[in-house]
């Protein structure tokens, strides 16, 4: 089975993106906990991500202005292979993508049971959310951001049924931001 | 000034109360976050609610069952003194409480600016969201505790506007809560 992991950058009230999508409350100066978030993920081969996430970055780490934003994310997501769950995108540009149809439970654990490498879910709190009521997903790395947005995209709303976590780790960083990882129980 | 601290149990995706207001999925069983959370809390000589957390206490609390429940929460809760700031509560049974009939922000700073020793917060979003709007909050205790509950009440939304927060610290314990200690920026 291919590993899947959860990142996410969080507010300290659980949104993943403010109101408007935006991400420009969440640390960008940690080089600290980049490195050690890297070194905690291990190898990833895969990133997957739902469509909005997807679009959002299909239209931002290709272009100059990703690639001048950080040069390391941007290699890394324009070289890397994609998978995009969507029943409406039709094509993309980005390379290295493959679109899937279908995020049903039955299609979600073949692709985890399918060949390839360990996996990483950045935003999509769509599929994170279908992942995790599958009981798919691995680890879920949260980096609580020291702000309350007040309303936003929660990564965790709406659940059918409540998450229950077990704590694997709680490492704090210069900027302010905590690290928790947590696999499910 | 009085020192007003919040101090509540969240789920990692910022729920202070599950969808019916129920505590069920917060641990109780955490001794030692418990004498560490007094100790950094320092004296404190009233506790502060809305009037939703109020009712909830004030049936439970005095009773047979919360006495049974913590003998030492129900002595501190019963013995303590308690301002509950609502428009619509007329007379409570409970003890030491006095009825605080606003909490407009003109209210809340005089209430701070009173005689008295230091104040903390339990649950009551909405009072939360107040004093936080007009800055009055001196700092928040937040326990993580290792859930997410997918819907229920968000101790931060809505806010008019996002709070920034600086870490104090991050503690883990063994029950797998993590205590982030935050003051406002």
């Amino acid at each position: 089975m291919r590993k899947i992991l959860v990142f996410n950058n969080l507010s300290v009230d659980g949104q993943f993106s403010d109101a408007k999508g935006g991400l420009d409350w969440a640390h960008r100066d940690g080089k600290e906990l980049a490195e050690y978030v890297q070194q905690k993920r291990g190898e990833v081969s895969t990133f997957l991500f739902g469509r909005v996430t997807f679009q959002m970055f299909a239209s931002f780490w290709p272009t100059p202005a990703g690639k001048a934003a950080s040069p390391y994310f941007a290699k890394v997501l324009n070289e890397g292979q994609k998978v995009v769950f969507s029943r409406t995108l039709r094509r993309t540009d980005w390379e290295h993508t493959v679109i899937q149809r279908s995020a049903s439970p039955a299609a979600l654990k073949k692709f985890k049971a399918s060949a390839g490498g360990d996996c990483l879910v950045f935003g999509s709190g769509r599929l994170v959310r279908a992942l995790a009521a599958q009981g798919l997903v691995d680890e879920y790395q949260l980096v609580i951001n020291p702000v309350a947005l007040g309303k936003g995209r929660p990564l965790f709303a709406p659940l059918a049924k409540r998450l229950d976590l077990g704590l694997i780790e709680a490492k704090a960083f210069k900027n302010g931001t905590v690290l928790l990882r947590y696999e499910p129980r």
